[in-house]
């Protein structure tokens, strides 16, 4: 799984340098742009995306610019979360946020122009039909919109300081982080042409597999090394942000891990993909240290 | 003409209330959204997209969503502008800035879910086929991206206080206000389904009525009534922005408008319209006290 993961990791960046010239864009835009771009992230999301195309058909360049759409919409995201307005963050993968690094103005434009450009790369992708321009696109926008990613990040402030109950937070966490995690998945298994019914199966397994990714998000902001996760332990409980650990305690937001583990594998099996790189995926996330 | 504006606006607004549902979006988030969409914008953009179409073609119930999305863009980039890391205005047509009115992170909240959400918009409009909704979101997108308003503001934002000349003060424009413009023209023309050609002489007259219509509003800075405007005057000169005012003088400026004006009339001459519903607007533009 390691070398799947690597490889791809390594064709997802290639792919985003060759693809985005600065072209017309004003320079500091651009260097903003992809000073977060290319900051990097883990690329899990493009890594996801492909895995569930490879999971169902083969030869996965027809996915590559949306798997790099996807990745933009998430740095946006991390752009605007990271503001002094919002989480006020001054690092990110143990560099400089892009408020910090540039000026808030510039971070403000540099996220809303790749939010706006990742639309752009899906309707100019010359794989794709204008059906499947449509439907990545339907799903992209309501997967991170007003009632999609954007909503998470609004409950997720709202709910700052205040006790909510754990079906609180799986719900902010489904919308926060969840739907594009389940946009991966499915972007991938439409363009591999799966079955209406294998498809409900994958949102069932990318719902649970959102969950185990933000319960270990929550565990290693308690027991994780600061060094491997390039940020500071502790934050949430610094910002009294309610988290797994501390609703449950560690041992029990471990076998809640295990629980939405189990309830995504048998979604999975039920889907019936043809390798197991989406089952190696959910162990992967579940045991990362980073 | 200010009847067909009347009844575009009023057409523009009640669709607008009626489309946008709750739905399952946050309630504050969604208050702030609504908040600025309804407050009291001239809807020129979409009422120019309705005329473009009624210009070549009848019937404009199909464009209605496509106006919609690209108001949706357009008070986006005000909710953004005005935050205090941007241009720090407190008010906007007479009313508190969305900031002002909620707070930081919510207003940059609002802005990424009017943005997204207006793409969703055209992507389930059931009155398009896939093509003409592939074509609306790349238009949209590149216009309104890092290569067009977002670039807009960004060179403004860099041009304040500094010392530039006519043709540096039309390429800001160009991509600040013009790119919208132009997509309302392009947008209206294309599902009426216009010749290549005519779309090319379409965005010729959409490039001179951008210009107009920023002229005027730089005229207006210097000599409009605030209580018509909603707004203080005065406030280009306080920010050391550079105006055609500034640059060329009143008389210049007016002078140059009469240029813009002659230009677009002759372009839209060759576009061959059925009606005068454009060349109207273009006088309406440039006549404009508000």
């Amino acid at each position: 799984m390691q070398r799947y993961i690597e490889s791809n990791r390594k064709k997802v960046n290639e792919s985003m340098e060759q693809l985005f010239q600065r072209a017309d864009i004003p320079e500091k835009l651009y260097d903003s742009m992809m000073y977060s771009l290319l900051a990097g992230g883990k690329r899990l999301r493009p890594i996801l995306l492909t895995a569930s195309y490879d999971s169902f058909a083969t030869s996965n360049e027809k996915v590559m610019n949306t798997a790099i759409a996807l990745e933009m919409i998430h740095t946006y995201s991390l752009i605007h979360d990271d503001l002094p307005a919002m989480d006020d963050d001054d690092y990110r993968r143990g560099k400089l946020t892009n408020h910090k690094q540039f000026d808030e103005a510039t971070a403000i434009l540099a996220g809303d122009a790749l939010l706006t450009y990742s639309f752009e790369l899906i309707t100019k992708d010359t794989l794709l039909t204008a059906n499947e321009k449509v439907f990545l696109l339907n799903e992209l926008a309501k997967a991170s919109g007003p009632e999609g990613m954007v909503a998470g990040q609004m409950l997720d402030m709202e709910s700052e300081g205040k006790q909510i109950t754990v079906e609180q937070l799986e719900k902010i966490h489904e919308r926060k982080t969840g739907r594009l995690i389940t946009f991966a998945i499915i972007a991938g298994a439409h363009l591999a042409k799966v079955q209406q019914i294998q498809l409900d199966e994958l949102k069932t397994y990318a719902h649970y597999l959102g969950l185990v990714f933000q319960v270990q998000d929550d565990i290693l902001d308690v027991i994780g090394d600061p060094e491997k996760l390039g940020k500071p332990v502790g934050s949430d409980a610094l910002n009294e942000k309610s988290t797994y650990p501390n609703l449950l305690g560690l041992d029990g937001a471990e076998r809640h891990k295990e629980t939405y583990i189990k309830k995504a594998e048998k979604a999975l099996e039920r889907a019936k993909p043809n390798n197991d790189y989406l089952y190696d995926l959910l162990h992967h996330f579940g045991d990362r240290t980073y």
